[in-house]
């Protein structure tokens, strides 16, 4: 086939048609053999692709869509009430194989819940996850799960370390990516009976596990993958946005004091805007979730048209690389060789 | 009385004597009614005095011990085997009412086994907490635990509540220090049924309960207690650090790409070394072991002679502040509004 062909929840998010058509567009220009289906309202769609001179044709069409989930809305009653939403019809066309994979800057507990039901997860996964892409000294992190599950057994954990090890293969082409299993490191205990059993499962599998690893790991790019249950995965990521915030509140006020340091910060502008593109979050919005039967990418809601871009590119890179295919081949060796049947 | 008297582990932490004599020293001159005994190898601290000009006096003493338990000891072995440790001393000074509080640079399991084995937890608290104070762009923030329990019951999250508000009080002089419970902010999900219990016991308390807080909250300062159990309040803390390693690198490296980024450096260094000032981790060095029946503060091993200081004066804090009898306090009156005896 060739084609690359993503449906976009065009209403979701904060900004809605405003980013998510404004980054279709960029993208059909950046991605030759993309085709693009943005689903939502009609009206404000066609609205919006006018405004970007943008037509709809085969590349770029819109999809009706009557409902929008919200964004604080409880992920059974969107599953229950919102069957014509932006979002369940995006994860709709992935089922119907019209498209090969979905975008939403929605509600994330929706967007797992409805495509947990909607696309079911591959067979020998019992959880989804949710990845992401973090910067890291020595090297981009992928590092799962940000949420999706609370509280997980050493065998989610394994299955966690199994996936993550094929998105680090697919997006960055690493061939055998190192896992690392989060664990703190207190001199007195060495992680829960639960982190214990979990090393234990990854070590004997044929991943390239590193072992346990902390907190400064993660920054650090000590490894390809880390692995973690999704409440701890939730805090740490959110810990780093919370000193993000507070070093750049920080910078800007001590820059803004007096006409001496508004000079100095106008000479290090430059510098600054390059640290700042470094380490922009933006460049790495776009969580995956995975071990669905279907690509689905949960951009950020605050995303803005360079973020939601980057979603964009994720999803073709999983496409490129059939991501949900390669879990369901890695989960088929896994159990193969640990002797246990695929359920 | 009014003199604070406080045992220093001399020998702990990575750099001994070099750091925690000269870090005397400046204590010493900074407060006028603070005493000081250094535990540790007489011979090393005689030749540390002597470079730094301190005489042995009624404020500055030096107390002899044989060993020094390792970094990276086994806390039941460091128990077992090193009853004349610099550490194991400054505990026994304590015990013994010759001083009101101690601090050690050393292994952070060893202190808190020791500790708890010497010291006992105070009546009514179940398992003694690590806490320590972090900026936040609208104020400080006490975290705990940090490492001592990684898995919490709700009842011993509601105890971190309390005594990390009678912390905040004592160092902080906030009457009424407002408390929130660490939780993700997935619309799924609101934290497991332990998170959601401990919410209930603390909102049930008469501290003063802000509600769930996420990751983000923490370098916010939305609140002045943050509670969580050990392993996620080390992995977030860690987490934090890794970060705060990545920025500064890549702020170095980018400054130092030419002559021009490195005379950008030159007009913004003053700025930049007051944002550093405003963020060293160093200015909050000095973490509390809270719930046993004396002060024991945990500086960071590889803390330098002003980190060190600073431990000092949270320590001499807490003794102006009598923090073991106000959390013994505080849980019985606890105890006696809840209706439950104090076991």
């Amino acid at each position: 086939m060739g084609q690359k062909i993503i449906a976009l929840d065009a209403m979701g998010g904060d900004h809605g048609p405003v980013v998510t058509v404004a980054a279709a567009k960029l993208a059909l220009d950046e991605i030759p053999d993309l085709e693009l289906i943005l689903v939502g309202d009609e009206r404000q769609l066609t609205a919006e692709f006018e405004k970007h001179n943008l037509n709809q044709n085969s590349r770029a069409q819109i999809y009706h869509a009557s409902q929008v989930v919200d964004m604080d809305e409880k992920p059974a009653i969107a599953l229950k009430k919102k069957k014509d939403s932006s979002m369940r019809v995006s994860i709709n066309l992935v089922k119907e194989g019209r498209v090969q994979a979905c975008i939403s800057a929605g509600n994330t507990g929706a967007l797992m819940a409805t495509s947990k039901f909607v696309l079911k997860t591959i067979q020998g996964i019992s959880r989804p996850a949710i990845c992401t892409t973090l910067p890291g000294i020595n090297g981009h992190t992928h590092m799962l799960d940000l949420g999706a599950n609370l509280e997980c057994t050493p065998e989610n954990l394994a299955e966690f370390a199994l996936m993550g090890s094929v998105l680090a293969q697919s997006v960055e082409g690493i061939k055998n990516p190192s896992i690392g299993l989060l664990n703190i490191g207190s001199e007195s205990v060495k992680g829960s009976e639960s982190v214990k059993r979990a090393s234990q499962l990854i070590d004997e599998s044929s991943l390239n596990y590193y072992g346990f690893v902390e907190g400064d790991d993660i920054y650090k790019g000590t490894v390809n993958v880390i692995v973690t249950d999704g409440f701890v995965g939730n805090v740490s990521l959110k810990t780093a946005e919370g000193l993000a915030a507070l070093v750049n509140h920080v910078l800007k006020s001590e820059f803004r004091r007096n006409w001496l340091t508004k000079l100095a910060a106008f000479c290090a502008l430059p510098v600054l805007s390059s640290v700042g593109r470094k380490l922009d979050p933006r460049r790495y919005n776009g969580a995956s979730l995975l071990g669905l039967n279907g690509i689905v990418v949960k951009s950020h809601g605050s995303a803005d048209t360079s973020s939601f871009l980057n979603a964009i590119k994720i999803a073709a890179l999983e496409i490129e690389n059939n991501v949900p295919q390669r879990i369901s081949g890695a989960i088929e060796s896994y159990f193969s060789q640990t002797g246990e049947a695929v359920t």
